[in-house]
C-alpha cells in the first residue's frame, strides 16, 4: 500500500518531534480555529521533499498523477492553473514570436502573452445562439491562422516553428463545451508547433467512457488541470501536463520555480495527492453515480415547459437555460439560493451554470431538481424577457499588441467619450469571461453600445469603473 | 466584535446551502482524510470577495492586517512572499532600467529582474567571521553604487530615478541580521528611488520594544512580510505593505493579479486573518514570553565551555555556534534530530538555525537548552576541525546581463572544464542561499576551487549536479 503526502504529514505530526523550523505557528493548537490543519502544515524538513527540486515523496506523487493521466511527466500547482499558463507559455516563448490563442482563453494566457512580449492572434470560438454560449474552436480555423501569419512572414510551413511560439486553446471551457483536441493537435504538429490546452475544467476527463477523453491522451503537449475544480482537491491547486518532445523540460521547470511560492504548502500539496487516491479508486464508479443523477434530471427537464437543460456540454458541466422564458438568469439565480439555498457556480444573462462533481450527492441533485420542477410550474407564459446574448460577434480592430499597449500611460475618461480611443486595460464580460477588448485594441461605437447593453443586462462587465474607462494616452 | 473571513467560512459550511459550485470537493466528508478542512473551503460567491478585485470582507481583512503593521495599503498574498517580490519589482521596472540589491537577497528578486529584464548591480552585505555569517547592508554602501551608475550614466541625482529604478535589501536576513532601514530609506529617497524591503524573516518586528522595527515604519516604500515564517499563518501566506508616493499602485496591483492564482484559497486568506488577529490580541505578551525564554538560553549558555549563541541576531533567530569546536554544524543538527527529536530550521558548516516564534512553549525550549547542555558537556577539547567559511568574499566578473545570459542556449560540463566559461544557471550555496554565481558571471578558478570546498564540508551547491555545470553555449 503506498503511502500519500499526508500519511507523511500525520506521521511526523504525531511524533514527539519539536519543531525549531518554519512555520512559525510550530504546530501549537493555541494557533485558532484552524490550528487543527496547522497540524499538518509544515515545511521542507528533513524527511520531506522539495517541490522545486524533488526528490523523493513529492517525486513520488507527482509521478502517481503522471500515471493516473498517462502523461510522461506531471507537475503539482500549488498556485493554481494560473502558474501552470504562465509557466507552460513562458517556455515556448520566444523573441517576437506570435502566439494563436483561443479568444475566450482565461486572462493568465493574456498575461503570459504580455509577460513574454508575444504578439497574439485570435481565433474565436463558434456560437451556439439556442444557449447563448462560446463553442468550441475547430482545427481548420487554427490551420487558418498560422497558413496567414506563413504569408504575412513569408515563410514556408517548416519553418511555422521559428515564428509561432504555440497554439493556445480552452478545452472544456467554462460552459462546459469541448473542441476536438485530437485533431487540433494533428494541425498544429504538421507545423511542429506545440499545442498548450487550457483543460482547467476537465481533470475529471478521460476515467469514464461517457466523459470526454483527457486531452493529455489527445496529443497536446501541454495540458493544465485544475484539480479543485471538477476533483476533490483543495482552491488553488492544479496539475500541469508535458508530454512530447516540442516543450523544452529545463524552460518549462526554470518557469516553475519562478512563479510559484519557494514555500509551497504541504495541505494543499497533499491535498491534490488525495483527491488523485480518490480518482485512482473510485473515480469510475463515482463519474457513474454522477452520471445517472444527471441523466435522470435530463429525464425530467424533458417535461418541464419553460426552462430547458443544455444537451451540448459534458456531463459535468448543468446549464440551465432560461432564454425565451419570463426569467433571467440572474433571477434564477437569486430564486435557487434564497428560496431553495441552492448556490449555483454562475448567473448569465440567460443561463446559470452548476457544476457537478464527483462528490455531489443524490439528495443536493434531488434538491435542485425539485426546484426546477417548481420554478418551472410557476413560470407563466408571459412575452419573453429579451436578453442580449453574451456573445462576442465582434472582431475588435488591434492598433497596438497587448505587449506595447499595457505598458503605456493611460487616462480615465468616460465610456460616452471613448470612441476610437485605444483600450489600456482589459475588459471582461462575466459571464462567460471572454475579453471584449484587449488593451491596444480600439473602442469602437459598436462596442460602446455592447457594454451598455450588457451592464444594462445584469453582465459584469470588468474594466469599466464608474462608467470609465482606461484609454492610452495619445 | 470584527468577524474574520474564519467566522464568514464557518457561517457558511454550517448552512444548509448546497454548493453546485467550486471547489469539486463539495465539502463532501467522504472526500478524505482532509475533508475536515475543506469545510472550510470555498471560492469567489455571493456573499464572498474576491481578493483581485476586494470590496467585502477581504478588503476589510486586509484593512485590518494594514492597521496592525500601520501601512496606508495592505495586501494578502497567497502564493508566499515569492509574489510579492515579483510584483513589487515589476511595478516599478522600466525599459532597461537598473536594480541595486543587496548580493544576498532571495532568488525571487533574481527572478525579477530577468523577468523584466533589468540590469543588477550587487551590494555586498558585511561578513562576520566570529560566526560566519552574513551580515547587513550599509547605507554608505548603496549611496556609493547609485553614484557610480549616476556617474556611468552621466546623469544628475536629480535623474536618478530616471535610470535606477529602485533597491532591494532583505532585513532581516535568514540568519536574522538587521540593517538599518531608516538610514538606507534616507539614503534611497534624497534620490527619489523607491526601496523594497524583503522582510520575509520580519513580519514580528515593530510589536514589542525588545524586537527590532518594522520597515513598515521605517520608511520603506514596499515591505514584504511572509506570515507564515515567524506568526502563526499558514505555509506560503504573506503580505504586501505599499507606502509613500513612489509606487504605482495601478501598476502594483496589476502584478498582483497576474503572479497569483486567480482561485485563492481561503482557507490560507483566513489563516491570515486568524494569524493577525491573534498578534492584535496576545502578539506583545507572547512576545515577551518568548524573549524571556531566549535570555533564559543566553543565560544558561554562558556556562558553555564550547557551544555559542550568537548575540547579534534579532531574538527571533538562534543561531547556535560550534565554531572551533570538534562538532560541525551538520554533525549538531544530526545529534539533536535523532537523540532528541528536536528539528532544526537549518544546519550550515559551523552552526545551526533554530527559529522561535511567539508559538514555542516553555517545554520545548527546555528541551533544547537540556539537549545543548549535555552536548556541550560531552565535547572534547580535542583540536577544532576547520571549516570553511560560508562567506563569499568573491565579486564575480559579470560577463553579461541575468536577462541576456538565461536565456542562452547552454551546454554541461564537467566542473573542472568550466574555468573561465560563463555560467548559464543559477549556483547557489545553502545555507545562507546566496547566489555564489548569477547567470552570466564568469567562473573563476577561485570559485571552482571555493564550490569544491563548500561540497567537501557538506553544504548543499544548488546549480552543481553529478559535478556538471550548465555553461552559456559559445
Amino acid at each position: 500500500m503506498k503511502r500519500t503526502l499526508y500519511d507523511y504529514l500525520k506521521e511526523y505530526s504525531d511524533s514527539e518531534m519539536y519543531p525549531f523550523h518554519m512555520p512559525g505557528h510550530k504546530r501549537n493548537p493555541h494557533s485558532g480555529p484552524l490550528s487543527e490543519f496547522y497540524s499538518l502544515d509544515i515545511t521542507e524538513i528533513d524527511g520531506f521533499d522539495n517541490l522545486h527540486q524533488p526528490e523523493s515523496i513529492i517525486k513520488d506523487a507527482q509521478e502517481r498523477a503522471a500515471s493516473l493521466y498517462q502523461s510522461e511527466e506531471t507537475f503539482y500547482l500549488v498556485n493554481g492553473s494560473t502558474s501552470g499558463i504562465l509557466s507552460a507559455i513562458s517556455a515556448v516563448a520566444g523573441a517576437d514570436k506570435r502566439l494563436i490563442i483561443a479568444r475566450n482563453c482565461h486572462k493568465a494566457v493574456y498575461h503570459a502573452a504580455f509577460l513574454n512580449r508575444m504578439r497574439l492572434h485570435y481565433v474565436y470560438p463558434e456560437i451556439y445562439e439556442e444557449y447563448d454560449i462560446a463553442g468550441e474552436v475547430k482545427a481548420v480555423q487554427i490551420d487558418r491562422e498560422i497558413k496567414s501569419i506563413l504569408r504575412d512572414e513569408t515563410i514556408e510551413a517548416a519553418d511555422a516553428n521559428k515564428k509561432i511560439a504555440g497554439v493556445v486553446i480552452t478545452s472544456p471551457t467554462y460552459d462546459g463545451i469541448v473542441s476536438d483536441v485530437v485533431e487540433i493537435a494533428d494541425v498544429v504538429h504538421h507545423y511542429g508547433i506545440p499545442l498548450i490546452v487550457d483543460q482547467a475544467h476537465g481533470a475529471h476527463f478521460g476515467f469514464h467512457p461517457a466523459y470526454p477523453e483527457n486531452a493529455v491522451r489527445q496529443g497536446a503537449d501541454i495540458v493544465i488541470h485544475s484539480v479543485h475544480k471538477t476533483l476533490s482537491a483543495p482552491t488553488q491547486t492544479a496539475l500541469l501536463h508535458r508530454n512530447g518532445n516540442l516543450i523544452d523540460r529545463e524552460m518549462l521547470t526554470k518557469y516553475l520555480r519562478i512563479y510559484q511560492s519557494s514555500s509551497p504548502s504541504y495541505l494543499l500539496m497533499a491535498g491534490i495527492d488525495e483527491a488523485m487516491q480518490f480518482v485512482t479508486e473510485s473515480g469510475f464508479q463515482r463519474l457513474d453515480e454522477l452520471l445517472n443523477l444527471r441523466l435522470k434530471i435530463e429525464e425530467k427537464a424533458k417535461n418541464f415547459c419553460h426552462i430547458r437543460v443544455c444537451p451540448l456540454t459534458e456531463p459535468g458541466k448543468l446549464i440551465i437555460s432560461v432564454k425565451n422564458t419570463s426569467l433571467t438568469g440572474k433571477v434564477l439565480h437569486e430564486v435557487l439560493r434564497k428560496k431553495y439555498h441552492l448556490q449555483m457556480e454562475m448567473a448569465a444573462g440567460s443561463y446559470v451554470i452548476a457544476i457537478l462533481s464527483m462528490m455531489d450527492t443524490e439528495k443536493g441533485i434531488n434538491r435542485l431538481l425539485t426546484a426546477l420542477q417548481e420554478i418551472d410550474q410557476s413560470l407563466s407564459d408571459m412575452p419573453a424577457k429579451q436578453i442580449v446574448s453574451p456573445m462576442l460577434n465582434i472582431r475588435p480592430e488591434k492598433s497596438m499588441e497587448l505587449c506595447d499597449a499595457y505598458h503605456l500611460a493611460y487616462e480615465r475618461i468616460n465610456a460616452k467619450d471613448a470612441k476610437n480611443r485605444i483600450v489600456a486595460e482589459f475588459v471582461n464580460l462575466y459571464p462567460p469571461g471572454i475579453p471584449i477588448l484587449v488593451p491596444g485594441e480600439v473602442i469602437s461605437k459598436q462596442i460602446l453600445d455592447l457594454m451598455e447593453d450588457y451592464q444594462k443586462n445584469g453582465y459584469t462587465v470588468q474594466g469599466i469603473e464608474h462608467q470609465e474607462l482606461k484609454v492610452i494616452n495619445i
